[in-house]
């Protein structure tokens, strides 16, 4: 993970990849090691000077990924060579007080709890870009129809604007079940050797509060080194996240079909086309979209499985999670980066969903019609009449059928008729809940912090 | 699902069985169907009487799940049937307004939501029980030295009651994910056939208002025929309380081995027994938990993955979250169920704790041992001197080797060295974490709504 | 899983529910118990009027799931009160002999072997009658030309014929998967307490061959309590019969959809009709399978995770493969079952695949223009040339703009233009690639056994 | 995945790292490109001069990963740069001919079929060492007594040579479905466009045969753009192979508990210790080998998810699974190589085995003493005088117990009883299970080919 891969640029941003990178984990193992001396400080435990210097060489400290890595073959895992490393670096009446009464799991969870943080918060800003540009496609589209569509096939008529709603709304809750599980989640982790902080007396719990807070992580009641609902918890969010964007992204994919046609992704010198096939326009971020909810979706749930560890410590539950929650972060930003730019950049063609609603020649609206018929005839006769006129129709013109049938002629003028054929004016509380999603969207925006990312 | 099965008395409980069975979410499913015509008369759209009479019919109609489920074949959900079979019991003036404006899945999912919250409470009523004898095994052991043991070799002592204490902020934390899930989650579904509740026309939103209120149930902000965060969320928080579970069973099975023996669970007739071997005693409810645990965790992220729906209704994705989601529910209340038993009926063995805590001759010690003599000789001359005798001892008695050192010998009074040896002195915060426990245990008490299940 | 359950008709088919249900289980336990006898009695273990009633009783005994399910409580498995209830059953002078030198870990294992070669045989049938249905497909439509689509969108042309060929040869290779996985995997248990099968003495070996032989499973090398790949390897197997099935379905999805109406499914009385809306024809038996091949998805790999077994007896995750691995059963009989129906009955309308390749215009036709024109005026002139004529045309009519170009005019009559664009003049192998499905198709039929379910 | 990460040193080896790097991946590509021309040349569509230049500079070009993936964000894959970048090198006149007839995923997949191939190689090696260091455990321990354990309680006696045994048939199952995986699923992929090969008219199968003899990789039936069962059969068999060390792995774990202490991991300088605590000698492999079986638990399912693909090509399923096998096939390497060097340098303690097993006074031997009493004095008898002394002993000593009753102590003479008591003389048939596994091993080993790494 260490340098920008292959697909790196496909399924993750720039920014993520260096939240989550070997450097930003290690450099985060530092600043709890710093952290950790500080707080010692606080207590009277550790001379504030060898607190300082150990402080500063954290700040300063740089560590080479492959060389921590290979050092942590023996002992297996990262922060015991690190613990050495920066031993030899601080000067040596400060080199006694550093990593005191704490255990390698403190820092590597400590550590990436920063990770966790800070990646995050990069998450929920495209999370928040991403809804404020779905917030503008459901109030703009509003008046655009177009075919609601079940298992596939066109069912009645819907709006764009009321489907842009439903993503706006899914990524809404997405950001706040993922603010949430970071602010309970990124705890400080410190327990020492076995959870009880042995070596610092009775000053174990003062340590842990001033180290919390200056991490600005959240204090746990416990040592959690066995105890990993809150990873379980961001993984969930995390996927939830991820899953809201595949969400989109399927409905992008289905209706960028060539078929359908209803959207196009922003068009960008060489995006989406196909060397050998220069008509295509390909929804290549919908895809990637897609792909990094699939990984995304496997990923995630290793982090709840991975609860279940062996008494003080675990025997590789825990250890399995260090990619996983870094995997899972990177790809949930690949997907929410994707999902960003396509909702930013999508085309909305609303002459072809109107032209596709057409294709079924009226069919979607006889439930209208039976409707405004019953309110004449009632229910019973207005469904016989109807039905018999659709099977009538048989692929011809149904407004044709429905005029040539005697009872319809007698009560419906052809205004009348034509009124309850037309789609737009059988779309119920779309227009409402429209402003219902940007009513909480405007609530939600009002929650959220400022972000600067 | 209709009957109780070979193996659901091993991992299910009889009320979570009834909770989630095909008949309970039938009667869920009329139940909607009657509130939905009562919501409907609220708002003057279907005659009071008639929503009388079908709300009548809803609450009283048996139906054969089996005859349901045949039926289903042709359309694909149960709904539709239960509807056909609805709309002949309830009498003829009535009968045309049987799930007026609704469609299937709104009928599916209303009827699932109140599943999930009837049976989310036993669920709840489980993790508090089980939190409560986790409190006071956490209390009453306080002073219960034991082996604290990372990677499965012990490391520092610890006592049993901070041990209990993880667990117990756990399932904690685990019912406060459950209850915030399923109060978000189990909301009421009405959409209509596309999501617009085209055919309510300007009333579908104070229907949907009424709908959930009688339902009690959450109101959405939108149907959420295909936006299913809340069906993830829901699952997440039932992949944790079941993992809070399984690592409480982890821990038992391994104090239950015969080498460790330091809990066993409550002996009752014939329970743990093996027919070939008498002086056996198996953990079999702990074996019963992490078999649930490990379903539990395999299920649950399959309600995450089918996040990505199609359009306005999935074509499979939604279909496959019924049975998983119920699966979910079954499984976690085995978990739940045996976990809860398991804490209330756990023998503590202390003196085996103490026992194991000297096989290792006194080394978990020599931590202690070291910081002790450091405040007299300073921390270099403390670890050398230490650690050279420690590997004189070589498997003979460390307590005779240190006595012999002349460094140790000069500065630590026998009754000092045993006093450093003590594990009972080395125990750091366990006692105050204990206390951070069992309060935050208390607030978390007040939170919960006095269950009556 | 006791009778059938309200989704039981859309998930599965009535024999393979029959053959996974309780009842099939604990005949087949009785059933090892019975081989049991017998095979000691092959050896002079047991005497051979001891086996003969013990066989006897094992081959009438009918055992009550739910009562058996509720004496398993306090061993933790249903071999024990099984093996209680046969031994009461049986002659008092016989009683001794049941179960002898057995552990109930055996009795489960090979009566589950036994439940899983009964119900792949369903399975293997239902592949085998889809593969067939695919292979009249794949070569009575080796001239319907339709468009490939990549990505959603259409990219050159291709047959029904091919797609249906690449169908025909991923449920084939299914069919080898999972017949070598059931020979394998299918085996006989039997060890004893702690697999050294300790009381049956010198004998143990002959006797594991006998009853091997008698049951009809696989004779394994050792016992396999905790050596769990065969079922891993039979959950893998599954898992991409389901998956191959659950590709058929969403090519049918998504060539049903209205847009698209390429193909339809087979029309029966009520199937895939909507009660509120009378016009649509859901496919509503590829969206079965599609939920089935889902939940086999998820539920498969909880097998191959459940290899990782403590010692000689699993704590919990021998037990998670239970209803796991019947579930997984169960369902992928769900898909089996659904795609043989589908591809059975699938309407295909050339019409409709024909009319759609014409949306483009031509479009999809302009990269074999580009190779006619190559063979007159060389490549980078023929690419240049027809490339501008493309972007020229934007919406228009294709042949116009490339008969109106001077260079394309010079070289190319209009009856050669003609054949260019023609999409069933540039299919390539298709053909080819169809005799190859059918004849590797062929070939497999031949290596099956005339199944008799 | 481009250079060695923090991580990579212990999740996996320096050479399966280099086998799946973006390197190597980039190299298999131009393979593949390179032996496209000259399978066009071996039929006659390409000119051999122009193949010639092709391969040439197909086997000398080195790409910069980074950015390749930079210029594939357009696109969707890496083969698009990968070919714009081929041709740019390969001089004008065949750069015409470059990935001719071929699409994206001819190369994408056929270079990652090289890679798998190439991997797997590795990952068969280790598996073969890992099994050749069991067989020597198997048979070097055929003596060696232990305690046999189910849900962690002692059952019987068992042999260490016997639970190697146990260990080695795993793996050599593992290898063979391994194996056996990698030469169906090595396929060559070429399909063009749309999967017919359009653009090489009659020749497609000809250049199929010779492209994929060419790269020494499977020829499919079909081109398997969307037909995916391969993949999910490799993920699979590396899901088993991992599972099979995760076995070994936990057993070691369990094993080198503290209080068991019955096998130690191979002491290094450094290895498995503690800074903290000097006395540990960590299962420092044994976890690692446990953490990466988790991660492959995880991973490879989803390449079985991903089987459901949307007609020729996939929007984000096959996306999904380039990272997917990679990252799979280098943590199953992580987990062969941990295992391999596990099972090379384990040291088994048979003396704390024979004391445990003296833990439980003899009970482990009760049912032994029954079974020589029975001979004597008929089961029943022989049941109940056992059982009651059982009872008697209480934490007594067995021995003096059974002596004292009248009934064992007039048919069974002392030396009689210390024979029955004798775990050594109650294993049954370990030894000739033993047997079976290594003939079993020794098959295999001559249907291997002689591995070169």
């Amino acid at each position: 993970m260490s340098s920008e891969g292959l697909l790196d640029p496909l399924f993750s941003s720039a920014s993520v990849l260096a939240a989550v990178s070997d450097e930003a984990w290690l450099r985060a193992m530092l600043e709890a090691e710093g952290a950790l001396a500080q707080a010692e400080a606080d207590v009277g435990i550790v001379p504030r000077d060898a607190a300082d210097a150990i402080s500063r060489v954290c700040a300063e400290l740089v560590l080479d990924p492959a060389q921590v890595g290979a050092e942590s073959l023996a002992v297996g895992n990262p922060a015991a060579p690190l613990v050495r490393r920066l031993t030899a670096a601080v000067p040596p009446d400060a080199a006694g007080w550093v990593h005191w009464g704490a255990t390698s799991q403190d820092v590597v969870d400590s550590g990436l709890a920063l990770v966790v943080r800070r990646t995050v918060d990069l998450l929920l800003a495209d999370l928040d870009e991403a809804g404020r540009a779905c917030a503008l496609l459901a109030d703009g589209h509003r008046q655009t129809v177009m075919a609601g569509r079940t298992l596939m096939q066109q069912a009645l008529p819907t709006t764009f604007g009321l489907k842009a709603a439903g993503w706006l709304t899914a990524l809404d809750e997405a950001y706040d079940a993922l603010s949430a599980a970071a602010a309970h989640g990124c705890a400080a982790q410190l327990g020492g050797a076995a959870g009880s902080l042995a070596s610092l007396g009775e000053q174990g719990v003062p340590v842990l509060e001033r180290f919390a807070a200056r991490l600005g992580l959240a204090e746990p009641v416990l040592p959690w080194h066995t105890s990993r609902g809150r990873i379980a918890q961001l993984g969930a969010a995390l996927a939830i996240a991820a899953g809201a964007a595949g969400k989109v992204a399927l409905d992008v994919v289905l209706l960028a079909a060539t078929e359908v046609a209803e959207v196009t992704e922003a068009a960008a010198p060489g995006r989406g086309g196909s060397s050998t096939l220069p008509h295509k326009r390909n929804p290549v971020a919908a895809v990637r979209v897609s792909a990094c909810a699939r990984r995304v979706a496997a990923l995630a749930p290793a982090l709840s499985a991975a609860m279940v560890q062996e008494h003080e410590r675990a025997a590789g539950a825990w250890q399995a999670e260090w990619d996983t929650l870094r995997d899972t972060l990177r790809l949930t930003g690949g997907a929410l980066t994707g999902v960003r730019d396509l909702l930013c950049g999508l085309e909305v063609h609303p002459d072809r969903m109107r032209a596709n609603l057409d294709l079924t020649g009226g069919l979607l609206m006889t439930e209208h019609v039976m409707m405004v018929l019953a309110e004449r005839v009632g229910r019973l006769v207005a469904h016989d009449v109807v039905e018999a006129a659709v099977r009538r129709t048989d692929g011809g013109d149904l407004r044709t059928t429905l005029l040539a049938d005697p009872v319809i002629a007698q009560h419906l003028a052809p205004a009348v008729l034509d009124a309850a054929l037309d789609p737009a004016r059988y779309l119920g509380s779309a227009d409402r809940f429209v402003d219902r999603a940007l009513a909480a969207h405007r609530r939600a925006l009002t929650r959220r912090p400022a972000l600067e990312v």
